[in-house]
């Protein structure tokens, strides 16, 4: 066990949308993707419009752009952007997959926008060959039941399902298709000629509702994706073809991976395949307290003595990690991480913090999640 | 001029969806494709059900199938197949494109059967760089009137547009293309690695009419494919795959080309491209003899004196071999053979022939065509 956050460069990094893999050095990822991290300047630029930043910008959880300053430039001149994310269902929703979410909802109210939220249930379906459609279909519904649950404004929010809205986005698709080579695909995700040729073409739906309200309204408006930066890949292609179709280069605003519970050195994104790094947003309390108190990743000492005396170290453990995550509050976070490198705060009771932390969240959220059992009708997209 | 048709086996051929190319040995393609040759006894088993056997099968012009005997079975039994045909839009309907319609026409008319006709409007929007959807979309327009002239039962006759009909077929379209490498579509049509992904995609919607009547209506029929035999690539891949998703491999009844103008040795395909190689159904009197008189390849001789003397070559004569697909009467067309082989007939009087032959057969065409667009409401499905 190497307590040493060292960077290990000769390990192999893999980031697409399908395999996280490797220490991931988000630097580095700036430069290899071609993103602008998001500086200063932008940060007050946003700030003028929103107030007080969230947590997620004032932390560098959203870590990077591409044209944010263009979207600033074309609300400032009053023409106003959408909001396009997404969540490719394969099972149901852990906590790491809200963080992109929590993030467009403050971006929703601040900016007072449509949110247009896809959810390409062809996707999974495609890229697992165990997976079938009705699976991928109830975790569709479960997934749905997440976003609303984090109060989603049902008059500016339309549900984009692909198999459901195939009519309005397959006749769009097929222009950017038309404009994607399969040399690029190879590219820009790895595959082979053994993929499947729905694996293929698949890039061309996502980048669908990145232009599709303008289709649908009639406007010429730009379009603005916050995402995981492995999403960046789709969006990388389609913002060369998107332009050729006559809309705006969708900008986007890409936050770093919440660590699964193994760690940030095992691994780079949580899996909702791995039960044991995951914490799903209908897990009870007690499943809660016990994953995080067998599997979370510690930065403690090996014995209370030691603790005491080296102190604990945060940039490793997960627990202080997922608190930067969850705790809105940047003096309590900030207590908290001294209190721990100093040895005052023991492994066990800053698992204890995250815990009821998370458990509070969830507790709310499992409710409000509950009665958005009703109102999935009123965000489904209806053409 | 070689006047002796003789194979020319060094020069390439190629028969794909997008390119026919070469002399055409239809027994090669037998073999190469791995079809079944129309012998003898399937045709009587065919003349069981509907009388006398249609001149395409009596001239051998459909002359290969895949699995027409389990659609006999299956038929004997009571489980009655549907029909699938298409038309991929990308310019004005051709004389050559009517041959398969005109005999799935008398399959619908024998066997009291639906049919399931598809517009794939992406196809050539997909393989045709300077082609856009609007241009293909009119041509669906001015197909679909080519398709209800010739007298399909809108009762029974359910047009597909994979643009407009998206919503149903995508959802299917996945299935089969998670069964479908692009080593298979590479192999198979040859493409490269400069394809563009929705043309890699696309035999994946050529596949679901197939089986979608089945989806739709919750039956399990098999499903008969007429269809000129440059369309065979296509059904050879969705027929491994169908199966595994539960419904019957389709079967197929193929035909032959119509030559183009230009003649049996110069090309293998008549092209919507190529003015000169075409006779459109839209054609005036005037414009269909200009071509012929101009256009059609002659098989008779250099002066009268010859003609009269050596006779003519029916064999490679393109007016001759269209009155094959176009003269239904067996008595007439071998009287036209003979004279024109014993040099009674002159090249320029068997033209006329053909040129009666065809205006006719247009002018009542064109009627139909007229009446045809007040009627295309009934043929469209809806889901």
């Amino acid at each position: 066990m190497n307590l040493e956050n060292e960077k290990n460069d000769k390990k192999e990094t893999i980031v697409t949308p399908w395999q996280v893999k490797g220490d991931i050095n988000y630097d580095k990822l700036i430069e290899d993707f071609g993103l602008s991290k998001i500086d200063d300047e932008l940060l007050n630029r946003i700030k003028k419009h929103t107030g007080k930043l969230h947590y997620f910008l004032r932390r560098g959880i959203f870590f990077a752009h591409r044209d944010m300053n263009i979207i600033l430039d074309e609300y400032e001149k009053g023409n106003k952007f959408f909001l396009y994310t997404g969540r490719a269902p394969s099972g149901y929703t852990h906590i790491g997959h809200l963080i992109p979410w929590l993030f467009t909802k403050w971006l929703q109210d601040k900016f007072n926008t449509e949110l247009w939220f896809q959810f390409p249930d062809e996707e999974k379906f495609l890229m697992k060959r165990n997976l079938n459609l009705e699976q991928v279909q109830n975790m569709v519904y479960e997934n749905m039941l997440d976003v609303i649950a984090l109060g989603f404004d049902p008059k500016k929010t339309h549900f984009l399902i692909d198999t459901k809205h195939a009519g309005i986005m397959y006749p769009e698709a097929i222009k950017v298709a038309k404009r994607i080579t399969f040399s690029t695909i190879k590219a820009t995700f790895g595959f082979g000629n053994e993929q499947n040729i729905g694996a293929i073409f698949y890039t061309a739906m996502q980048a669908v509702p990145a232009f599709l309200p303008n289709v649908l309204e009639g406007t010429h408006r730009p379009c603005l994706i916050p995402h995981a930066v492995d999403q960046d890949p789709h969006f990388r292609i389609s913002r060369d073809v998107i332009p050729r179709l006559g809309y705006y280069k969708p900008a986007s605003i890409e936050c770093i991976f919440l660590p699964g519970l193994g760690g940030i050195t095992e691994q780079g994104k949580m899996s909702s395949s791995n039960e044991k790094s995951t914490i799903y947003t209908i897990d009870d309390k007690e499943t809660v307290k016990r994953k995080i108190n067998k599997y979370a990743f510690s930065g403690g000492r090996e014995t209370v003595e030691k603790h005491r005396k080296l102190g604990g170290i945060p940039e490793i453990d997960v627990s202080y990690q997922w608190l930067t995550f969850f705790e809105e509050d940047d003096d309590k976070l900030k207590k908290i991480h001294d209190d721990y490198k100093d040895g005052r705060l023991l492994s066990g009771e800053l698992k204890q913090i995250l815990i009821d932390k998370l458990n509070n969240f969830l507790d709310e959220h499992q409710k409000k999640r509950e009665k958005a059992k009703n109102r999935i009708n009123d965000y489904i997209y209806k053409p």
